[in-house]
């Protein structure tokens, strides 16, 4: 931490700052500059957040961390990037881009099962399908709940890809995690501490979402939650955040990708179709997401999106999907990947 | 809901969309353009989220949506403001302006009965602090947890204040409301929808936060989803949003206010604590949320906030907040309110 | 300067970031750390920026900025907020509010001169109203152009109002520096540094809005620019910043207002009008402005909202005005301010 | 447009608006819906903003616009992508990726050559160079100016690559265009409506820089601007909008890339240099541009990023930049385009 001194702060000022430093087991180090006085504070990292109470100290202008608050997810505590098994055949975080595909929500048997059989003959590796769904509106479909579990536990036998599903509340984690082999937390959830820390003491590999409010720091430090329970399997997906443009649902940020490769070891993946809502923008975003250097993708496909109950909008019919996995292989092999 | 067709859209996609509306149960109306069709679904409000999906149909430009998704929560279905007690004498939603004081954390039996004592001679009316925190690092104190909620009702018991804690989780929340008398739902918890619907089913007040990046819309639907389980104690409260501007922790936007006022028969508060990260822009902030129109203030109160275990920059020392209330009954007989 | 070196960085790194800092005619400062060097760079503030190239070297994580870039503008320059003259009987900057209202565009004399009158009427100290319009569409009504410069001139003939209105263009800014008492830099050309440093070269006190994505940081290096050029008569106008919300036309950042007071000694007004971009919401926010601090406000008025050829649905028809006036001398009475 | 009436609207307000929309020269249009009427507004697209006004009538709940206020830049009024010729030999628009390189600002003869024959020599297809600089703050360099459009021209003449730099003021547009083969508009320019009409009437190509704050529509707006004035050369330039997240100079909006392929017909590119400012990121988010569907890439290359006046930390080193050129041809061909 950096301390900064206001232009005019007196003596007595930075004398009590030093001694709150020392106070709360810091080493204070000035240095007297033209016209303020800076002051850092050695020590261990991890406490170094409730340095921030300086700030109301008088004479204080204001306060800059320099060092990270995340420890376990950093790529200074680990070089490699961490390679998470997903089945037995299945793995994220090496050469071979994941491609999770599926729809939105389970809504039948016929309807998951289809999808399953067609995301993967066209190459996906993994199925998604949500059966809890968090939704803006009560009056909206809230998902097939434990019957959509099973769904799903009848597609992965049925096709032999492993499943990932969305979390929504500490009591029906370990529900989920008996039929699921991803667990899922939502962009919406991706704050929600409890669930981060049920989902950290589970033998799941968990898939974290970026809030939409959420900065690259603040997501990392929701991954520390996960990896601080004991958890270390971990993957991170981008799926927009909000700003003020309206002609997507959320502008996907595809920067966090290298951004994060650099910050992290965990295995980084990107999800178009919410990232940006429109079933037209879904494979040129995929596209650059591998190019960008993701390791995996989360693709909506419905077999059906005019009557899907959710998400119907970003929702890549089969043939379509199929058509981006063809396409995707070429931007997989100029980014040195496999697919 | 109106469906915008393309500009080149043939007359069987017209055709389809048609039928595609009556099938989903509303009666289509099409009004023909100069340049295009658009067409007008008529039916019952609260389903018509379902027509999104048609937007992955031929022909079709864009959805948009005419009717608000919400229906507990608008005006439109109750026209005088809400009045919610709080106590045998507060309530909220009328001419009284509520201030709600106190830590951000509960810390100790000392820190919270002096501080309630203190906050309710400046004439603060409810007493705030967090026994469950939600941090956004696993290593940041995490809060007392139920001791924090046994001294709450202890400070309650010897001022004779009512208290408003946090709930974070649905495991949890039927222990708080054996101590609070107002359940707290914290912005990062705005769209835990598992969370929404536990405290929709408590006999308790809620006081909803609005998350970081919500809409005032998501708002409101965050709200009906606690009326929806038959809960119509909801008081909102705007603590900022997150922009570009570093220079405050969050972008209070006291817009929201009015623009609540409008929409919504629920009451509405304001935390320019959290709004502005700062002590320094908690007065004017508040003073400032009055006059915009809000029905109370949520404030930040620690009797030493250099050595407060969180948010000490955003906290009022007594005597700062006290000098706040006497500057603010003015704004309030300028608003036409009490204080 | 703070520049922060890697955990990983070499002695070389090091030295050589060293010998750059000496290169650019600073002296440097190493802070040892647990886990990394820390290196202030002392010497003259307003080179500093050049420091940011450091950024490139090995070795280096990041560059901290512990100073501020603008000094002509900062209160630690000059302590007591200037005060500025707009009439020989108007001021802006001292106890009293000043009210600058009138319609977004001048349509006519007979429009401009009604306008004068009704504001002034109701106790507005200055007119507003737009002859040259940076307007987003090109087919949307430009202005009245130096037609409508001579009707404000006669509406101050008039009335004595003193009159303030927008400048889009260096080329054309002497010739409304010719009619205006105030010159008006809107916020789409918050950024357009030819026309801050002509604007800086005429004997005119300048109104500079915020720009939609700027920061307050920024908004003071805009204000530096015409300041740097010689005139020091710059009042700063908050209208809104562009958020994810889309209730409001823009997000009027009322924490702006505080924050500035304690950056710089320039006045500062508000513009709920544009901030808000509904009638609605106008008087609340004018109130609640005044409430935070501002000095002064500006109010779009019209005679006739429906009809008006910009803006209509954010312009207050007179008699709301001359009632929002009323109320906000209460709020001024509160602030201990005159109106 | 669509008039979208309250639920409490009475006949009268109802009857009112008809005769106002009438009396602007549309037809309305009735849809009686189950709680509130809805009106639609025929006739011609252009003039339509004006309707704006309707929504400070009695009654009105709000209006929701159908058709987009751009008309020459759209695609529905040329479908196929606009070819753009830069020199005898190259031209954006078609197969072939255009990459413009070269340092932020012209420095001196030696820098400007030097890095010219470098990017040639790497593959790029045209030169930039900045010779005036907006800068945010007036105590950084603000370019060489006329001397550095000339040492433009001397890189020009030695290399045969045409040349991009950019004007900042209408007064000195035509000197710039004297030098330049292409102009480019700024970011913090874009919507300097009288810079916009000003190279709308100059015969060179404009490369148009999106704003920071600027939705994609209000992009094609400023387009038209130059459009309409005559000049039908316009090159898209998506560069970074701001975002909460601070990780990255700007949050890269890669999906704007086939969002405006959709609805516009003119050539897109973007600059990840800008887009990031963070020299570690600029491959990886060029290469997802291309993979985007972008037509080219703005990238700065310096030859000592550690010295540049300005963009340092955002500059390729130029054996960076040919490396990434070589792995870029891999994503163009992926993309099936030519580099």
């Amino acid at each position: 931490m950096i301390i900064v001194m206001k232009a005019g702060a007196t003596r007595q000022d930075r004398d009590e700052v030093l001694e709150r430093i020392k106070e709360l087991g810091y080493q204070p180090h000035v240095i007297h500059g033209t016209t303020r006085d800076v002051i850092g504070a050695i020590g261990d990292e991890r406490g170094k957040l409730i340095l921030h109470s300086l700030e109301s100290m008088h004479g204080v202008e204001n306060i800059v961390p320099i060092l990270k608050p995340y420890k376990l997810a950093s790529r200074e505590m680990k070089r490699e990037t961490t390679l998470i098994r997903l089945s037995d055949t299945v793995a994220i975080g090496g050469d071979e881009i994941i491609v999770m595909a599926g729809p939105c929500s389970v809504e039948s048997e016929e309807q998951i099962l289809e999808c399953a059989l067609a995301v993967k003959a066209a190459g996906a590796q993994v199925l998604r399908g949500g059966a809890f769904k968090p939704r803006t509106s009560p009056y909206s479909f809230q998902g097939m709940e434990e019957e959509g579990l099973k769904l799903l536990a009848k597609a992965r036998e049925l096709t032999g890809l492993p499943v990932v599903t969305e979390v929504i509340n500490p009591e029906t984690a370990e529900l989920v995690a008996e039929y699921a082999d991803i667990l899922q937390i939502g962009a919406r959830n991706s704050q929600n501490f409890a669930l981060l820390k049920k989902v950290g003491q589970l033998k799941r590999p968990v898939l974290l979402k970026r809030g939409m409010a959420m900065s690259i720091q603040e997501f990392l430090m929701s991954a520390e939650y996960i990896l601080s329970e004991g958890n270390q399997q971990v993957i991170l997906c981008e799926r927009g955040i909000r700003t003020f443009e309206t002609a997507t649902r959320n502008t996907l940020d595809l920067s966090a990708i290298p951004v994060l490769r650099g910050m992290t070891h965990l295995p980084v993946i990107a999800d178009p179709s919410h990232g940006t809502g429109n079933y037209h923008y879904v494979a040129p975003m995929a596209y650059a997401a591998v190019a960008a250097g993701a390791d995996g993708l989360m693709i909506e496909v419905h077999p059906d999106p005019e009557r899907a109950t959710s998400d119907g909008p970003q929702s890549l019919k089969p043939s379509k999907f199929a058509s981006m996995m063809t396409t995707l292989r070429k931007f997989a092999d100029a980014a040195d990947r496999r697919l």
